[in-house]
């Protein structure tokens, strides 16, 4: 009789290294898939391979999903400014989506019975995972022992220790989950509202203590809402290919100048209050740069529909609901949008804080009103005195109107 | 025959000084109206008066409205988180509000015929200004010499002196206009969109450079969305007596540590683009704190209509749609969603950043989900891996019924 | 040892009636709670609490919750002329909040350790009944034999019958649901989306054909968003009292004239979509009179942000999320937003239309208007036509300037 | 000396008939712009070219707008299910978008240096005109004696009187403006909130006593959300072609039936209310016909939110904003929400009554959910009762800690 066959999302940790053992002795055949979202370090790569062959995986997939991340969802976060509860460039709802769909994608090609992932219970990402396994192929089970068994690290540990596996005694304090759009920071202070995390939590970003006492001035442009060039302090542009390139070495420098820290606060699905640390200096100064160049060149209205527009297709994202039609009437929305999103920002960094300095656009509409003679605190040569006190009277009248109205009673 | 009577708002500068002594020469008996809204210093209040009868006010009033402002505006400006596209605490719009109320009010207290204002036509002050005077008391002459005889400053300036009037030789770059909101600067490189404020275009906050390396530590009491206690450091917290005192205290304070400078951009009601610089502190303190209890309190359906509702709210004050009714629908609803934003935050002024700390609330839901077992990250008392799996399943289902439909063509 | 005592909201239908029995033999004391929100006819609770006690209930309670219905549901529903999916109004959602709050505090006076409900799990209304259950009262237990068991009804008839029980024979095509704010009607046409009911599924509302050939004129009061009272063709008004009296009537008479029936479609909150059929003239009737009322009186701004803020709060608690605060503030909101509708409305029912003829208010815009010296269609002695150039000049402006600016590329 | 040109939208009433001998009274060479949006009966084009010519127009250009109305506003009107105040298909603002570009046109293919409009200043239209003259083509006067000059229709006959020229004696008591979109009837009842149009205002629609004892079956197909097909009672399809064809017939038929008349009242941009009386069935039709196909076929959450989208995009265009780029992007949210809107309806028009029958569609969300065994009402075989139960359960934790936290106070 064949066995039958699994695909294990496998990331190297504890709950999936258990997982592979344990699926193996129920007699699955175990095919590992490790989704690169930004996470791999150089090298780290290799190791996953290594230890999913050690444990008993046949077939190790590894899937570098990072371009197709950050074209699908990183892309449509930036024209959206998409800040979670205001404030948290959502790093791990999206990157969910993408690792599950490739996933999917190596189970059907691989004619697999059933997907697994080790997501426990108790927060988002399971839901996440489900969501897209069910949209895609429904006829896949879903296997999910750390969800199901609730077993404690130390009970996963011994089963296998017991079966001759080393096990890393690394036991943090924190869990770290890292990728391309951010890294973020659970536990310890995180699992209360009052204390912030102690500097030694952070993984990469400087202090404004440690940052530089010099920042930088960065040159962003940008095509249609996307970045396209960087350069620092004038020197020659970052290379900006692959697509995530840039990304990639903002967080790096924004992180040493002491800029992307915060820590997110906001409920989950289910209703209890997340409370994680994050670092994402590369998406807080690609969204300030791209929201002064959004200031220069769109109408208030634009602004703020899109504000509320782009807040619930985040919200969305995040909280798992990839498949109601609804977020491709908003990506259409959000692209037309950005036809006029076109220009340069200057930004600085510069112990922790990011300002943009100014912004330059063939469809600045202040270049625009000033060619029509408009000079903003000055007259203007577009209207003259009576006419602006004749628009100040109709303007005036609603509410004159409605004043009246109001006194009746 | 008597004198037909005006009240003219009074600044002492230059173009309502020639507004003054040339409404006089048309024969009108002048009353002059100097309303503070925060930009008084103290003893300009007195010279203002000198200069309002010296050059022949033959009454002048000085109208204390910080604590109306404060009241009526500012709490509902925080209860909203308003930002004037996205970033600007917008420090004009709402004050002329509460300036051109208490002109009117003076103008009916004084039986007089009419009302002047010095605003030119090129901004929006003079629709602000209108806006209210219609509504409250349309029966009052609008007299508006800046905006209908559009005179220069050197025209106003020769008038004066011919009439053995002194004129104030100071002509600077920029024209500030200050309040207990904030302070704006306007001119020179904000009459384009490339160039920032030079560092002696600032009026009283700190650049980061220049602040000093240790920060402070804020602790901020919130009663129903409203802040009611400060205490910097550990130290005794700050009187929060008369209602705008706290807010007055941070404006010192946070420009001391750089925070609060920025430049707003944002299309006018005639719709060219008006760039300013402002300085803010105590407002974008207070938001930040705000929102971070918010976080802790608020569901994220409140947070979200919030942030619509509360832009919506901002903006239309901004734009002088000061009488439509929906202005009263929309405290409401604020006030209401205030009930729970009752708590502390800490927050840490350091080298031009705000950064929130931490929170706590006797109605904070991190506490009552762990009230009843659950802790985000880990398991939970509250469901099961069988339960929490069943709920991915029906969760993911509408996404499953939609993709299913969308593959039927 | 004593009996745990369980409190079952008792219909007296076949599901409700297994359930007890089932009950009783599994050891429960059983108390039935018989919760009436308009579906009881006279004479009907009597038979339902003696079906209650022939199948051995120890205590039945009938508790009348129509008028906290009404006051709580339905003047809300009215003031935010909630239709779901833009036609519906929701006649059973809300009405449970009702119910299943009755029936927890039916449990917590009696000492119960246990509710139960008879909702199967197939649609909205076991979400709804334990949404409320879990925050009211999360320490009783749950029962619900019906969604766990998934019996069918012969089974469930074979059961009774087994032990001596008559059993209606009455086995309809349709399921009715019978309440103040409307009857649904299920089954048949309404499983798939292309027919319609036929005449002889609706239970009380007439066809166009037989609607008579006259029609009637409603003169409908207002009091702040609310009904008050209700003349029909010059006759003395209807009595108001109870407060669900005129609602209550023209159901009846709006019925007659062929008024209130419909088809309703949308999916539910696990994503399959509900067809069921309606008659609720009465909701109907009221809520087109109190939008033209509404029209004479509001801002447009009211109208339009109301109308997103009506249906996302109907929504909700269509959906059963009755305990996010944002409720209170969406109350907060429609309450404040009702202090000008006030008035009288005139409304023809003619041959299934609902036709609004005209209204009058003390708060009326057109009246004040009026009073200013505006006519529509006429001139204006408010503004001069050299003011009404100025004004469209001014308003063109910044669709002027991004015209230019779009024009830059 | 040549003579300046000036282009007149001319519709041969009394307004721009004085217009055309005052302009060449004043030395203009008047060019003459008869614009066709659907207002012309047959025949009706040559009598106003005979009167354009008999006046002294040197050149009269006819301009059938009817595709382009109904292609570039009608269509996204209907997929926007756009009513102004809830209930008006907004006749007559954005077929003036149209007229305008159509004149500016005229006026620029024949250089000439102004263009004229007939509109007063007591309305929205001559705000309108002029929006799109200065957006795109400002260097052209714009001439509007009426509104300029404020002259009474008896001083305009006598002035055509005393040069020789025949005036129509017709007076109606109503202003009467006929379009594809709708005919609006202004004027006696309509200046009141109170009184209803009597019977003979009404152009072409039968009351609902004169409509027929029997009503007629419509079967309208939809591709993307455009009507592309219409059979009436079984019988033969009309033909689709002119693109506005089927509306047209619609009007007709659903007038015959008594569908389609309505009053509107809501505010203008100057704040006073208009109330207006319309005959709209074509509209009407479509709109019902085409909401009921979407609540196939649409999620919930893209019918709520394309309901404010639409609304705000309807408004926009009903308020002359017709330059912001914010419409363009409008449009592509509608454009992609349109996607899946493709199957057939079936509507009974009858005595005044507009009646979705049922509809069908490969997209249809009930037949997906359906192929996946769930049928409402009934179980489902895609979840358990204990899956149920579990979701449920799930599903009122926020409630549950929402209310906890509530507490706390």
């Amino acid at each position: 009789m064949t066995k039958r066959k699994i695909v294990l999302a496998f990331s190297g940790g504890l709950d999936t290294s258990y997982a592979l053992v344990s699926f193996r002795e129920q007699g699955w055949e175990v095919i590992t898939a490790n989704i690169d979202t930004g996470g791999l370090h150089s090298g780290e790569g290799e190791s996953v391979r290594a230890r999913a062959e050690e444990l008993g995986s046949v077939q190790h997939f590894v899937v570098d999903a990072r371009e197709e991340l950050y074209r699908r969802v990183i892309t449509y976060a930036i024209k959206a400014n998409y800040l979670r509860n205001g404030g948290y460039p959502s790093c791990v709802g999206a990157e969910r989506l993408i690792q599950a769909e490739k996933v999917v994608q190596v189970a059907l090609e691989n004619g697999a019975d059933a997907v697994a992932h080790g997501s426990t219970g108790a927060g988002a990402d399971h839901v996440r995972y489900d969501a897209v396994i069910r949209a895609l192929a429904p006829q896949l089970e879903i296997v999910t022992p750390i969800r199901d068994e609730r077993l404690t690290r130390e009970q996963e540990t011994t089963f296998l220790q017991e079966r001759g596996y080393e096990v890393s005694a690394k036991t943090t304090t924190y869990s770290i989950n890292e990728g391309l759009i951010g890294t973020t920071i659970g536990g310890g202070e995180t699992y209360g509202s009052w204390d912030y995390l102690p500097e030694d939590a952070w993984t990469y970003t400087k202090s404004v203590d440690d940052a530089p006492a010099e920042g930088v001035e960065l040159l962003l442009g940008f095509e249609q809402g996307e970045v396209v060039s960087c350069s620092v302090d004038g020197a020659a542009p970052i290379a900006a290919t692959p697509n995530y390139a840039i990304l990639k070495a903002l967080n790096e420098l924004g992180g040493e100048h002491g800029v992307g820290r915060g820590i997110h606060m906001g409920s989950t699905m289910v209703g209890n209050l997340a409370r994680v640390g994050f670092e994402a200096p590369g998406m807080l100064i690609l969204i300030a740069a791209h929201r002064e160049l959004e200031r220069l060149v769109l109408s208030n209205r634009q602004q703020a529909f899109k504000a509320t527009l782009g807040t619930t297709y985040g919200d969305l994202l995040h909280e798992a609901v990839y498949y109601d039609p609804i977020l491709d009437d908003f990506r259409a929305f959000l692209d037309s949008s950005q036809q006029r999103v076109t220009g340069e920002v200057r930004v600085r960094l510069h112990k922790g804080n990011v300002v943009p300095l100014g912004s330059r656009s063939p469809f600045s509409l202040l270049d625009a009103a000033a060619q029509q003679g408009v000079v903003y605190g000055y007259g203007s040569s577009l209207w003259t005195g009576e006419q602006a006190r004749a628009f100040a009277h109709m303007y005036a009248m609603p509410g004159a109107i409605a004043q009246v109205a109001g006194m009746k009673s």
